[in-house]
């Protein structure tokens, strides 16, 4: 960062990388010259134990905007920095931002006082904390070395560990719409950042979770944020109260050894059931400047003006609900970003009402779609034909947790 | 070369050539990109096949100085383009600039001039051709990807090529002071560039050759000047006389298939101990701005104020003579650079008095050190005891030549 060493050079180091790997000294001793570039902060020292979560990416991944006020809400503290939707991978940010006023480009001085305040805070990430990431992102983002599993391991973990938390969960995603499709390599990914993220005394556990098709069925940001709400009132879809549940169950050991964990998950139930995770997050939107009325009143988000139903076009067993075409499908909606200068359309996106594996009769309503105008909802329904697969033989979905990786206890 | 790839996308694809190869259809493409980045020369119209020689480098190397006006003498043309010592290896540009007033700075119309009238023309490497390569070397030199043998191949073939010759014979060194010390690595070498340089229409033969000790007996510019001057008088040490003839075979046979290689042989023999090639030197160094007159008195090339003897400590067989550490040597006397930026002093250097397997006396002189000082001479005996390994037992040096490669013929 002092301009020491010129792109050219990192550029290639960044190559040389990509096809020998690191050993794990130098993948710490990488993580932790990224880490240094920058601020770092210390949640330590506070009551609770801090913590975080970070997920490789998918679509209708909207686990961060219930996780955060859930695990609040329980007592531990979630210092939380997130990012964008690039290419068919949603972010939180964009997400968040749908909420009326709600700011996520919030200094650090505030972030800690708003975690001090609410217990959890969402914000972006700044230049302050690991300076050096960003610089080698955009150099591997024109290199073709982003897909390397010790650069993103040194991206994700000197990030989290620069935040200060005392432990962190991770969402590794496999299937169509991950990062890292194939299960070994992604397997690899999460026990590469397990242990380098423990080498450096972040304390981590990570879940290889099912990616093949949408999480939930909201995909798109204000209809994630209803989503999020509904689910945070005791409702929403299954998979993903579960995946949200098991990550937040694995926060908590990682930041409790001692804590069981039914008896951890049966209260996190509870403060999903009973709303109080909810007014969490109430005051969460409130304080970062959002229209807390939201959590009340779902049609205070933006709404599409264009709404239509994605029809079965016969009867049989959905094989295939390819998420990764979902996900491009709602870029060209207008709901993501094919490159970071785009803008984002909070309204747009799809409502999938229907589930891999599931018997469907022929005109039936598999997706609505929100559209901006008619026109990209017409473009739309044709890119949903093709993400969509029937059969006439029963089929199964992966399951949806399909591994866990979790740091070796020291002796 | 138009800017449209950055220096950070350039050096990750070398790396990526480091590490990965290339496949022959794209090594040709690269040296073709190479080639069309500049000037392409044409000797093709001419009366007389025009052919040129590459060393991949060494330690007392002066073949080119002997061979030019050999081959030209013999009746073929001979453009060639030469570069400057760096580390331990000497270069032939270096050399000839020890003959006061040569110019090998020279413009490419001229450079064509003096290869229609004296057959031969020894020159500096210009901007004009293939400056693509001095972009890629440049990135090589800063990216640790220097050693990597596609990129050898494509930018040793490529400026030969644009050279607009018609054959071309390498000598591809082996051993300690060679650039690729490992046999089947120079080999590998060797047969790339062989290949390479037939599949874009140049026909090419490559000798592995020993560069264990150095080759002859002088080391240094001014020094070597004097040998090959001796060897063009017919006389000179055996090892250079003979990698010499072998190579000017090579060259002849290249141009001409259907010659005999030990007519060949016999007629180069006879130019050298005639010394008609000496007279063809003495006019290509007029010719070039230089004193014609260095090739009858040796006296008015420069020489060092100081000359001490280096002798044998004990009485045995020689070894090692390890040409590195001599090279080394004598760029710390001066003779060499370790910059691109490092001047040189043309006097300097070593008269090496023996051969590896050869048995000497205690108190035989092994070396004459030439020196700027008695304080560099010092040091430079300090050295060469590191350069020196004596046995009891009789040893064997490494053959001269090691091995052969040669264009396929076509069907």
């Amino acid at each position: 960062m002092r301009g020491d060493v010129a792109d050219y050079q990192m550029s290639a180091m960044l190559m040389a990388i990509f096809f020998q790997g690191l050993s794990p000294i130098e993948l710490q001793t990488m993580t932790r010259c990224i880490i240094d570039s920058g601020q770092r902060l210390d949640f330590s020292s506070g009551s609770a134990p801090a913590v975080d979560k970070h997920s490789t990416g998918g679509v209708g991944d909207k686990v961060s905007l219930i996780l955060a006020p859930l695990l609040a809400e329980f007592g531990l503290r979630v210092p939380m920095m997130s990012g964008r939707g690039l290419g068919h991978s949603g972010g939180t940010l964009d997400k968040l931002e749908s909420i009326p006023g709600f700011r996520t480009d919030i200094e650090l001085d505030e972030f800690r006082a708003i975690v001090s305040e609410i217990g959890c805070a969402m914000i972006g990430q700044t230049q302050q904390i690991t300076p050096l990431d960003g610089r080698l992102y955009a150099l591997r983002d024109v290199t073709a070395t982003v897909q390397s599993i010790p650069l993103i391991a040194a991206s994700i973990v000197s990030k989290k560990v620069a935040e200060g938390i005392g432990s962190l969960v991770l969402d590794v995603k496999v299937g169509r719409g991950a990062f890292i499709q194939d299960l070994a390599e992604a397997r690899k990914l999460a026990e590469t950042m397990v242990e380098l993220a423990g080498s450096l005394g972040l304390r981590t556990s990570a879940l290889l979770t099912a990616m093949d098709e949408p999480l939930g069925c909201m995909v798109g940001n204000a209809l994630e944020v209803r989503e999020a709400i509904e689910c945070l009132r005791g409702g929403g879809p299954d998979d993903l109260r579960e995946v949200t549940l098991a990550l937040c169950v694995e926060a908590v050991l990682d930041s409790d050894e001692t804590a069981d964990a039914s008896d951890v998950r049966s209260r996190l139930e509870g403060l999903l059931d009973s709303g109080a995770a909810l007014d969490r997050l109430t005051r969460l939107i409130e304080r970062q400047g959002g229209d807390p009325h939201v959590t009340e009143d779902l049609d205070l988000l933006p709404s599409a003006p264009v709404v239509r139903p994605f029809l079965a076009p016969w009867t049989g067993y959905i094989k295939v609900l390819d998420c990764r075409v979902i996900g491009m499908a709602a870029v060209q909606l207008g709901a993501g970003r094919m490159t970071v200068a785009d803008t984002v359309d909070p309204r747009v996106g799809f409502d999938v009402c229907c589930r891999v594996g599931e018997r469907v009769e022929r005109d039936q309503v598999l997706v609505h779609i929100h559209a901006r105008d008619e026109a990209s909802a017409t473009q739309a329904a044709q890119r949903l034909e093709a993400a969509l697969e029937l059969s006439e033989l029963p089929t199964e979905a992966m399951p949806l947790i399909v591994d866990r990786v979790k740091t070796q206890s020291r002796p």
